[in-house]
């Protein structure tokens, strides 16, 4: 069992919540709303964003912008844990770039920013529909993870398996850059109902 | 029925060179060698590169590191012409990062070279297996195609479908960028055994 602490509670912090409580982990959800956080599935702890984080890994379930506030909210207290961003920095006043510089990524300005946690991408280049359904399309859905602690990886992986997804080491935390540039590549594409928001891109075998 | 002209007889000029028979279109295909271009499948016309282009969408069936001497060899003789760029530019010495500038793409730099010619990105994000069975898993293979040119994308799609398979307009040419780091994603995922060179991302409804 692992303990697991979601910040967020929207559509991506909830699917991600029930992957973790499947598998049988301890969950803590936290909102910036009280009341919000009272609404996240049974089985869960729930408080608000200042709260003492419990997990050992942490998911950042958030939009990009609002990243760096609970960053700050948690200055010291992140150091040792496994922090996982799953952001899309897209720009969306022109839904046509990213808002991090082409040659870095959120993940890298959040590993830039929490040097004491070890920082891993994943669940960007899933929509959390797939994340709740646990497929895309035919195929298992498969939660790509990017970093640069190895045993950060398999943590998360374990969590993503034992949960009932698919979980693939996508290599360095640099890769996060490729994987960012595939999650908006895959907003685009729903966007512009190429492909629906249950769906997206399936890795088959 | 179109005239298409693939520049390259490797195994993804000869997938799709496959597809633009299947669809009815009329193929050439130039290779560096007269005897390999001689291999190439029963209803094309071969030649070798050099010979007049009769195709009015020439296809750079290449690695990156080939296209700039063949552009030059037809200096002048792609204006007009729809251009295809399927690279996906990787630094093979580190399978690291991309040898194109991080705001730029392999697509952004050929339209440079080339600015008379419509240029788009397509097929870079589909292995040359999945072109020939028109499948990747369990979904159809889907062409992701990106350009600024709305014709010419509707001219690609048009033999990608008549072929068998589906086409996507991925947007502008800007999206080649994001489309090249989806590539390039997926070629690390082969290499290291997490999808197959038979299979890799599919594009689910």
């Amino acid at each position: 069992m692992t303990n697991i602490t979601i910040i967020g509670a929207g559509n991506m912090g909830q699917a991600i919540a029930g992957i973790a409580a499947a598998g049988g982990n301890s969950v803590q959800i936290l909102t910036r709303d009280a009341e919000k956080s009272a609404t996240v599935s049974a089985g869960t702890a729930s408080g608000v964003i200042g709260d003492v984080i419990t997990g050992d890994i942490v998911v950042l379930a958030l939009p990009y912008g609002a990243v760096s506030l609970v960053l700050e909210s948690y200055a010291g207290q992140l150091d040792g844990k496994v922090l996982v961003d799953l952001t899309n920095p897209v720009d969306f006043s022109t839904f046509d770039s990213l808002v991090v510089p082409a040659d870095s990524s959120a993940a890298a300005e959040i590993a830039a920013a929490v040097p004491g946690a070890s920082v891993l991408k994943a669940f960007n280049t899933n929509f959390a529909a797939t994340l709740a359904t646990g497929t895309v399309g035919r195929e298992k859905t498969t939660v790509l993870i990017a970093g640069d602690d190895t045993d950060a990886k398999a943590s998360l992986a374990a969590v993503v398996t034992a949960g009932g997804l698919k979980a693939v080491d996508a290599g360095s935390l640099k890769r996060a850059r490729e994987l960012e540039a595939l999650g908006f590549v895959q907003l685009t594409l729903a966007a512009g109902e190429k492909t629906s928001w249950t769906s997206g891109f399936a890795l088959a075998d």
